[in-house]
């Protein structure tokens, strides 16, 4: 029997440092000759991406709460099915950007959807399948939004207001103490080398605790 | 208090003739001088609209299920906070080109998808609200399928097979038996003529008991 690979979400609010960090992570997991594929969400297959593009494009029609919500688990559910499990399955580990805590503070902390509206619909997709581990980049606000915005053009979320980003942060902290066997939160407010000694010694425990 | 306006959908499976029989069906509203808004779903809005595509274009990748579910749902919660309710609160009747009852149809009787995950989305994003009336335009599969074929390219749906259409059939049957009070079924498979006659009949008894 092939054993099962890992599944490790990386999670963090805007301008973070997640691109930068998820490629010192992936060539981390390459240099250790760990097989894994990088995905993202919402996303990671051409239907998932399409709904992904729904989602992002700012436009004059204002999308209901409840409408971004569905899409956001259409969008999983496809990337489940077609690229997630299979991988998994076939023992590659799947390094995924963002998963179903974004939902929880985006949507739950963000707009104010309920935990429990949230959870309905992460149980019905998902059934018991949660990430093995939890990657949390985390930074003050004002930091994150100032390396955003030196982005350029801001997608629907990227134009919300500071208030807005104070509560994902604040869901993801929750989320990280609630689960904190899952999580590894990473001070991503310092310079990076020092971020990435800090992840460099979580992905080495992970690798370690698999391959044991 | 603006008098609430009538909820009426209009079901049937491929080639029932539900285009012919909506235009007539507005005709007549338009003739007796009640105001109306005509819509469809998946659709009805911009945004619903581009879910609409995402489900009904043939693509290379298979979409799950419990997406097709969900994007079902997404466009639905759009169109009904965008469009339906306003309309109805504002004493308007709204007509439109299959609900929710497609859904038990198409995704729960077609392609066995439980009765309870879709209940439980229905509740979700409707809450109480359920069409006042439904006209179920009912016809032999074999008769709608040759119907549906002549009119060309045919879309994600229209691209099943037929023990597919007799279990939407099947299900909408099952559906107007359970729901006999909110349910008018006219027999399609007779001349358009006979059609129109039981369809008139029906229309003027709703526009009565409204306007009583």
């Amino acid at each position: 029997m092939t054993k099962r690979g890992v599944f490790l979400t990386v999670e963090g609010g805007e301008g973070v440092g997640k691109s930068t960090n998820l490629a010192f992570l992936t060539e981390r997991l390459k240099a250790a000759g760990i097989p894994f594929i990088s995905t993202r969400e919402p996303g990671g297959t051409e239907l998932a991406e399409q709904i992904r593009s729904l989602l992002l494009t700012p436009r004059e029609e204002a999308m209901s709460e409840l409408t971004e919500l569905l899409l956001v688990f259409a969008a999983r559910a496809q990337h489940l099915e077609a690229c997630i499990k299979p991988a998994i399955e076939q023992g590659q580990w799947v390094v995924c950007d963002r998963f179903t805590d974004a939902t929880y503070a985006y949507q739950g902390g963000g707009r104010g959807l309920s935990q429990s509206t949230i959870a309905q619909l992460e149980s019905l997709v998902q059934g018991e399948l949660r990430p093995d581990y939890t990657i949390l980049l985390d930074a003050p606000v004002a930091v994150g939004m100032s390396r955003a915005r030196e982005r350029g053009e801001l997608d629907r979320f990227e134009r919300e207001q500071q208030s807005f980003f104070e509560k994902v942060r604040g869901a993801y902290l929750h989320m990280a103490a609630e689960h904190a066997k899952r999580y590894r939160v990473i001070d991503a407010s310092v310079e990076l080398e020092a971020v990435q000694q800090q992840l460099g010694g979580e992905i080495d425990s992970i690798i370690e605790a698999w391959l044991a």
